[in-house]
């Protein structure tokens, strides 16, 4: 790979950062996680008076081979559908990106079907779905390789952008992502599974077993070797938002984390280049079975537990007010002295 | 009391609530929490299609006599003080009605300190302060009468608004709220008490006899008169409050109830009409000891859990554009016909 190394966030601001807070007219820390917050971000942009410029959402799409294995409650055609639907503005994101003035872009990574030239979609195709992981491998390493690169690219075309949010679309993804999780966490495969988008508990078993077996079909890959993992079990739009992630980290932009799938590429990145940890925001923890260990693995507390278990970004655009108030706070309140408050 | 009767909030919409929500186009239920708050509003409203009109915080200011017991970490002129950075727009309420469009107003229910006519304070003022519980009775039957009404005339007058904030801010109000905690759930007055906005151990083994005191010193009180049990051990902004809430709840209007002193007013309305229950929107669990067990009692769960314990109504701020996007996903997202998307 050709990644450039991320920074880990510099530390120094952080007695600067907690002494204006600790001025604020406020008892001391009664703001709990949100006084973290507005820490963190002052850090990642090295700054007393951090801001939140052009946000922006990227919903990576692709299909999945495995989907074939009965591992999924809906039929493959609606990542296409669904890829519409947001191009349409009918998607749950939609809304939520919208109503908290977040720009959305939908990015084809890898969905079997083509999209009309004009359609709206940013075609980064790779190809039309990945092979299914039960019987060979996912993708090429080359594949890999532009998925991540591909990624890295509209990441760094967004210069105004200090804050990226990243969704996906993909039926069958949480298999990709429950292997991967266990994979990288060395958890066994039935603590990574749940029911996705509404499994019954027959064909949560079936799941289970689908997966069981693939792993033990690849049991010959390198698990330490990131690249041999992700293309052998990784999806399309889950490795694309790897890159994405990494790629804005480098930037020393903060990145918004979605839930089970999303956490999944994050997993990878971080697997990549540790020091992207600093750099992100954990909006929720999902509703999916195997989220809550993948944070607890990964040593984070999300912002939100609200049951969500939809994907698309979602939690990244509903947890974003939460952020801009962190960051108001800090800079919009009074303190002790300028409002003639009584400290302690 | 001269209280309409809260009626119940009627159920019958709730089986074509969940029918538009599980057309829209998303899995099951994965909006999770969303989904139960999208309903609530609809069956309050009694509308498939239900908005947010005009959001209005009252943040209600009262001292207390018991401060005088060395009960909080901060000196009673702090309330005073607060409500005047409530007015020149510095502190943290200020910040986040203003991120979200909410209509902010900052009433005197008794502060120990006059403020001038054009302070843009609204002047309810019962009293300077209540009396010290430890040694009498809090105030007179009389002004808690005053006090509830006072508080529903202010809902009264706002008619274009169907979403209620409620805030407070009292130097020694979480002791008041503690006692009536205890009183209300019957539950030892130790599991009721917290650190307030900030004790150390030592003033917090302190607050919790001089309270046990308290209540030992009024044991002849009448438990289920709420009445004498408000006059005994209220405070002006927490009893002004609860007369603010049962008033929206009877005008069919939606309530955000904040932390620890918002639920204990939250909890004396609950007393004097359980109907109010259905009309409640908890927004969040405080760090402040008690407020867990507080939602326990009430059999409800809060929105958030972000370690916040500062009052003046942060938490139903924060929590606003989480309630709007349950209402925006209800009435914007696309249902699986319109949008062509194959459903399971």
């Amino acid at each position: 790979m050709n990644i450039d190394k991320i920074k880990p966030v510099n530390e120094g601001l952080r007695p600067a950062l907690v002494d204006k807070i600790n001025n604020k007219t406020k008892p001391l820390g009664s703001l709990g996680v949100l006084e973290t917050l507005a820490i963190q971000l002052g850090l990642i942009q090295q700054s007393l008076d951090p801001v939140l410029s052009a946000p922006k959402l990227f919903v990576f799409a692709g299909d999945h081979g495995i989907s074939s294995e009965g591992v999924s409650a809906y039929p493959q055609e609606v990542t296409y559908q669904m890829v519409l639907n947001f191009l349409q503005g009918g998607a749950a994101i939609n809304v939520f990106c919208a109503q908290h003035g977040i720009e959305l872009s939908v990015i084809d990574a890898g969905v079997n079907g083509q999209f009309l030239e004009n359609s709206g979609v940013i075609n980064k195709k790779i190809g039309l779905g990945t092979q299914n992981f039960a019987q060979t491998e996912a993708m090429t390493l080359e594949q890999c390789n532009c998925a991540l690169l591909a990624g890295r690219d509209l990441v760094l075309a967004e210069k105004s952008t200090n804050i990226f949010g990243f969704g996906e679309m993909g039926i069958g993804n949480t298999s990709s992502a429950s292997v991967l999780m266990s994979l990288f966490c060395d958890l066994p495969v039935e603590q990574c599974v749940g029911k996705g988008t509404g499994l019954d508990s027959k064909m949560l078993e079936n799941k289970i077993s689908v997966l069981q077996a693939a792993i033990d079909k690849h049991q010959d890959i390198d698990r330490s070797n990131v690249m041999q993992v992700l293309s052998t079990f990784g999806g399309f739009e889950i490795i694309m938002m790897a890159g994405a992630m990494l790629a804005a980290a480098e930037q020393g932009k903060a990145i918004i984390i979605d839930g089970f799938i999303a956490t999944a590429a994050f997993l990878s990145a971080y697997k990549i280049d540790p020091n992207i940890l600093g750099y992100a925001i954990f909006s929720h923890q999902s509703d999916e079975q195997g989220h809550g260990k993948m944070l607890d693995f990964l040593g984070v507390r999300p912002l939100l537990k609200l049951d969500l278990r939809l994907g698309e970004g979602t939690g990244c655009a509903l947890v974003f007010p939460l952020i801009q108030s962190a960051i108001n706070f800090l800079n919009e309140m009074a303190s002790f002295e300028s409002a003639g408050v009584s400290n302690k």
